[in-house]
């Protein structure tokens, strides 16, 4: 499996700026010539043409030249062929229903787990990587029909982790959310992901990029900081 | 109808204690002599007996002495019965899911739509009162089988109403969140009530209660302040 798991796509320089390097090196290691397609499903106050346009100047540097699954004449066929697969954040929810409602959601999953396509995914697009979207932080504005994903990787990302919480605000902290999520389903890791961090997924196993530690949650232990660089995640 | 929906439990002067004069006359309008029901399935990191334990005692000085539904030999008989249900807050989704599952959901909708029964829900309680509970803050730690909710209001909740944001933090808004729900459901009003604030729901009408405007979301409109004492929404 070859993917690329960004916390965040906008940062203080630029969109999906900070994340260059990563997806210069992440492009070298695609071969084919199939297309590279963007999934823009989770964009909601946008229009999905203007968001596939973003995000195709945003990764032509890095030597990816994407195209919009929403515009593709056979979406199945185009993935089916696709060398990679780009998922990009707004809303999990409605990503999640748009790729089930098409019948692309399985289609995505087998291509990247067989190795045949390469996935990059951010914010909701890395929500979409893991076994369900239920450590997302994104309001349930319309229901997925089931909450199970991709399953690309064997524990779940909250993306966009930060531990900041309003003063005097008695909504419920990141922390206290992710820790009610391990406690109702004991058998999973979370990796909560600050922003400017991502993972990377190939052959050599799994690694942790960026300038900050991530957090590990999981039931009935305190979160335990995961450093930069190659991860064992037991 | 007769219904009381707050933001949030705990405040500056401890759990409830803002609400006291509230519950007070609510608590006067009630009649008939049967059992004061406390749901506690919203509750995920504590025990639900300490949590209706916690609820009984807040609820105490304004009159109302409640029981746990979890305790209940026949729950679906006590709500029958019931001349008061409770619904405290937690996760909504775990909430809505337990109700679901036990068969309960309708059987409450029905009781307190009829005037049967009063209704007071606080955050995630709050939530269930609306048509489906997709304007909630938490996290999908569980799948409920479905979003739709009460309905006892013809608008959607948000409570934990805030426009603060984490300086530098890349995850959307509230007021983003609150934007995409209702660009993708149109037909759909939410009001946002900061915490403080409550609805009262009676034969006279809904009137918003507390210290602080709430805000009225609708699709292609910006959000419109709405001030405490009587209101419409249309």
């Amino acid at each position: 499996m070859n993917a690329l798991l960004l916390s965040n796509s906008a940062g203080p320089a630029g969109y999906l700026t900070h994340a260059q390097s990563w997806l210069a090196e992440f492009a070298s290691t695609l071969t084919g010539d199939g297309p590279a397609l963007f999934v823009p499903f989770a964009g909601v106050t946008r229009s999905w043409d203007d968001y596939a346009q973003q995000v195709a100047d945003a990764l032509l540097p890095a030597g990816i030249a994407t195209r919009g699954l929403h515009q593709e004449a056979d979406p199945a066929c185009a993935l089916a062929e696709a060398r990679l697969i780009v998922v990009g954040g707004g809303n999990t929810f409605q990503l999640l229903r748009e790729l089930r409602r098409r019948g692309l959601l399985s289609l995505i999953a087998e291509r990247v787990r067989a190795g045949q396509a390469g996935y990059v995914g951010w914010s909701a697009g890395a929500n979409l990587a893991a076994p369900t979207i239920c450590t997302t932080n994104d309001m349930p504005i319309v229901d997925p029909g089931g909450f199970d994903a991709l399953d690309l990787v064997p524990f779940q990302i909250n993306p966009h982790y930060t531990s900041a919480h309003p003063p005097e605000h008695r909504g419920e902290t990141r922390d206290q959310r992710l820790a009610e999520f391990c406690a109702v389903n004991p058998q999973r890791l979370v990796l909560a992901l600050p922003e400017g961090d991502a993972l990377r997924l190939d052959a050599r196993g799994l690694a942790l990029l960026g300038p900050h530690e991530a957090l590990l949650f999981q039931a009935d232990r305190a979160p335990r900081p995961v450093a930069p660089g190659k991860i064992s995640l037991t």
